[in-house]
């Protein structure tokens, strides 16, 4: 018990990580090899991401080909593609085989969507044909459908046959399933029929039916299904796994809980991002380092363009309105302000409905109350920022009356609008069945912009005649 | 098979909830309860959700106490804590006592949780002593720490035994534990020795040993970690389940991954709040639409004040340079597209750093790569909108060379300067151990106000002598 590895324990981990930089730097590869197998294949593949990093990849291809050949195909299937890459490259062609052969089928989809053209034909070239057809129609569905998140590698089970023959089926093909704990029925024509949970079949005796066992009010997605639908259903309903079927209802593959937490993480970094003016175009699963200078550029740059456009009417409206402002030039002051808190209030609630919408917890039918709450929000907000700022422009510019009003009605009313504003947005775009991220802070607060300034030369020229 | 319900099919759901609601103003609850019962629990619980808003909480009332009892008890554990407050306020305390004997121990924590003190007690009254005990320990875990999370039924193993016993093991004890899938063997003293999954079990032959087929690299989490590292976990080694010790080692619970799903989205939920100005100070699971207007002003108002202040210092800027300001009034027209592009460039960089950082993409010791990449996106966005901006403001506008020259340096220079402040800010608050996303979008956007105006106001005096 006593080489049980504590991988919580981060400390552990770092003391590991510098012996096995120090074994590679005096050549003692196999000290290294030892060092590192004590750890899990998913730790063993971060630390040879850190060693690339560290070193260079020579290092990580010594050690990768050092690992004993069953822990060599997990930790491969953990690795970044770049070091994917540099590993197929070097590697013989029988160490691809094997890699191949222990390969899950969906890890194995998963590394040839992400490599190189070339690479993936040498890969599928070693590959047998009825696997390579298969491989082939999975890499054909499209990307973020529930077919690319699928593996065939499931258990089907027949409902004529009893618990012990299900069990014993399953010691038998077990070995090769992605997961067993949901075990699918299926009728002669591939049809599904049932779910039967590996639970329900340890806990129950032996000659008891399949048929009386499974439960047919099952939920399934069908391959062409969003991703963020089909995590949608496993967050309402909890599951392990759920089967996906093709428009005929013949089962086709499972989905896996484990891949829908990385579903989960991608859908929350694309909202956020196109939330802040980021849209990525190629979607790809590249992270920050990865992306090139004019990928990043070219992402951030059409929201920038936008609100360029959106600037020309600012500038129209100060120029229009110059000749007055030069009378009260102290006006100018305030509104770098009044533009800023209506930009980041309309944001703030834009922020609030639109992950409501992603998260379910609002929808387009509460319009009303939304609205109906944004205003009485927007009114308190709106009236504690007035009468801190009609403070500050008294006593601390020294500013008169008039002008403090001015900008204190202006605020109030801008605190309003923007929250209507910030709010029904959203709504909108989800009523029209675009993605209410895409309708970005930038553009909400670029249209308060605006409409603040409007407010604010309205409020002058009442208050101050201008 | 024909009674299968087609759940996916949204057009189903809606015909049945039509109906349903038929039934229910037509008095026929009975088979509005038998139309309901085509669905499984969560769908039952969503429909009542949507009964009670559609009608009212009595109606729910009655369909709930309609339900056979072994369904009602799941149903309970899914409705919103308000409905499930009306409930137990009408139901019987044998009903209650029902309801509390069905339920898995982390719901009833969760619902615990969630109730008003008075239902609590009455709730505990019923319930047995050593459990009441168990019972209080979970509830005094922290917020968001791993044992708030986590359930006391799990499967424990003893290392001597065999297969076939563990299996008969689980027959026995198995239909009350929340997972049966990873399976837990621990010593006299309850120290966690290895796990060992039910599929290893089921294909594994009846006299094998126990301690011979466990798995000692186990990951685990600590009682008091924090439900963000628990979740770190579960994506990265792609688990069901977690053991959760404590200090001394020993297990006390398991965290199953459907309630990760929930952390996932939560945390997610935090860091988009966040980012935007809006921090969660009640930290509540309520959805928007239950928040009251004060709870919402008061989680807006924080970073509104804040930038109020900030605004003191542009307000500042533009005074001291009103005299110079007031000669080229034109000037003038251009500052909100200076101030709002760089608050927006700035926002693009801070919101990739920040969610990069959340999913462990970059690191604090990625500064310098992340600085040069930044500054050359900065370098090649200032550049573009340059371009456009002097081609517009020469023949657009109409101003002079010098005006476009001015408002075009100033323009690159911001940008640069912004996204560098955008990424860099991030990182610093990484370092000192701080919540990248509290330093949020809009202080950076109002540090670049500052910083945009100054730029601009230097590029005036060099270049139009001001």
């Amino acid at each position: 018990m006593d080489n049980r590895v504590i991988i919580d324990a981060d400390v552990l981990w770092e003391e590991s990580f510098e012996k096995i930089l120090e074994l590679l730097e005096n050549k003692r590869y196999f000290q290294a090899r030892d060092e590192l197998l004590k750890f899990n294949a998913v730790d063993i593949a971060y630390m040879l991401e850190d060693i690339t990093e560290e070193t260079d990849i020579d290092m990580t291809i010594i050690l990768f080909r050092l690992l004993p050949k069953d822990v060599s195909a997990e930790v491969f299937s953990e690795l970044s593609t770049d070091n994917q890459v540099e590993i197929v490259n070097v590697i013989t062609d029988k160490e691809i085989d094997f890699i191949l052969q222990e390969l899950d089928f969906d890890d194995k989809i998963d590394i040839l969507e992400e490599l190189p053209a070339n690479m993936v034909d040498r890969i599928l070239e070693k590959t047998p044909k009825n696997e390579r057809k298969l491989i082939n129609t999975f890499l054909n569905y499209p990307d973020n459908s529930a077919g690319s998140l699928m593996t065939p590698d499931y258990i089907s089970l027949r409902k004529e046959w009893n618990v012990a023959q299900a069990l014993e089926h399953i010691k038998e093909v077990g070995m090769d399933a992605e997961t067993i704990y949901t075990c699918y029925v299926r009728d002669n024509g591939r049809k599904l029929l049932g779910i039967v949970s590996l639970s329900t079949l340890v806990i129950s005796s032996d000659d008891t039916k399949i048929m009386n066992i499974m439960r047919t009010d099952y939920v399934y997605e069908n391959v062409f299904d969003d991703q963020e639908d089909v995590s949608e259903d496993f967050k309402k309903y909890g599951f392990l796994a759920l089967p996906v079927v093709d428009n005929e209802h013949r089962l086709v593959g499972i989905i896996t809980v484990d891949d829908i937490l990385d579903v989960m993480e991608e859908e929350a970094t694309e909202d956020i991002e196109r939330m802040n003016g980021v849209i990525d175009f190629e979607n790809s699963d590249k992270g920050y380092l990865d992306k090139s200078v004019m990928q990043h550029a070219l992402n951030r740059l059409p929201w920038l363009v936008i609100l360029m456009v959106a600037y020309v009417f600012t500038g129209m409206l100060i120029t229009g309105f110059e000749g007055r402002l030069s009378e009260i030039i102290c006006l100018v002051a305030y509104m770098p302000m009044l533009m800023g808190t209506g930009g980041n209030t309309g944001s703030q609630a834009a922020t609030l409905i639109i992950r409501g919408l992603a998260t379910d917890e609002v929808d387009t039918s509460d319009v009303f109350k939304i609205l109906w709450k944004e205003v009485r929000i927007g009114a308190l907000l709106g009236a504690v920022l007035s009468i801190i700022n009609f403070g500050r422009i008294i006593w601390l510019d020294g500013n008169d009356y008039s002008v403090a009003l001015t900008v204190c009605l202006a605020m109030l009313f801008i605190v309003i609008f923007a929250k209507v504003l910030g709010s029904m947005v959203p709504l909108l775009v989800k009523k029209l069945n675009l993605d209410p991220a895409l309708i970005a802070n930038p553009a909400i607060s670029s249209v308060s912009d605006i409409v603040a300034l409007s407010i604010y030369f309205v409020m002058a020229m009442v208050i101050l005649g201008l």
